[in-house]
């Protein structure tokens, strides 16, 4: 393929629009699994289908050896006392890496393996944080304005959002005394009881 | 292997001191086969063996699925005409990409395919180049301050600077009436015609 240039507003994060990138939106009605306080879910969306989290991704073959890059955006904004997140996921190819470079805002950084492991960085503009393979990975806006982020992952690497969607993170990242918190997650609690596990 | 956060200065570039991170220095004296004009290198050489680029990178397993990251720094100066740059190689595992963000100064970055493609692309703060697989790359400081880049590749990406050695960059870029110009490779075409082709 051809090499490419494009341009990012180092200062507000985003890509400029162009041909070799693609912008993906995440509204609230897209993302029903992943809060927890299920009744402010509803009564959030019932208000407005709000944009959570945007990203920008190239225009690049998913093959062995490309990379693919962006930069991803969460808004402010919280369900409950949770903070706006993205989905998170596990590549499909488990054993790759990514990399942020954080631009603008602050966050935090999830992370979690098959084993339940979990850890969590904190991030603010200069932080660049390595998600080693074989982590699930989930980035948290805890600010007040937006959290942006530069990313660059193998461009096999693919996503797995499923294995998250029935087991979950094991963590949340709530307000506790106007304060951002990682605590454990009440929804995995429940699904171990009624798992019987 | 384990997560880990590095931070970066945006603004000035380069990553803070980590023992996740080495400092790698390149001096004039260890590149000498890069410049065209040999009088002014070995007399510039004999004044001060001064620092042309340095870059910082990750205490990662050079393993498939991870990635290497880090930050580029060429400092400014020309040896004749051609202004500092680095040594430039292709990746040792062939096929496989690299990104870069362009965080501080002006530059242009080069690169070239084994069929003798050549592609450049000038650079400012927040300019992405994406290098797709099989395309030697080098970064050239045409700015008068430091000329800092993110990078990112694959992990088992490797160097191969040896074909460079030999073959040589078919352009390159030079002071022309105040303003940078890419243009052919005097050394190349010498190459080409000791070779008889």
């Amino acid at each position: 393929m051809d090499p490419f240039s494009i341009v990012a507003d180092l200062e507000e994060g985003a890509f400029a629009k162009s041909s070799r990138m693609v912008r993906n939106v995440k509204r609230l009605s897209s993302l029903r699994e992943i809060f927890e306080d299920e009744a402010d879910y509803q009564k959030s969306l019932s208000r407005e289908d709000r944009v959570v989290y945007e990203y920008t991704r190239p225009v690049i073959p998913p093959e062995p050896g490309q990379l693919f890059f962006g930069t991803s955006t969460i808004h402010p904004g919280r369900i409950g006392r949770e903070y706006f997140m993205t989905a998170g996921h596990y590549h499909a190819k488990l054993a790759t890496g990514e990399v942020y470079l954080c631009l603008k805002g602050e966050g935090i950084l999830l992370m979690q393996n098959r084993a339940g492991r979990t850890r969590h960085f904190r991030m603010r503009r200069g932080v660049a944080v390595y998600v080693p393979p074989c982590f699930a990975h989930r980035t948290v806006n805890t600010g007040s304005e937006e959290f942006v982020c530069f990313y660059c992952f193998p461009g096999d690497a693919g996503h797995d959002y499923e294995s998250l969607k029935t087991r979950g993170f094991l963590v949340r990242v709530k307000e506790r005394k106007g304060k951002p918190s990682v605590v454990p997650s009440a929804k995995r609690r429940e699904g171990r009881n009624r798992g019987g596990a």
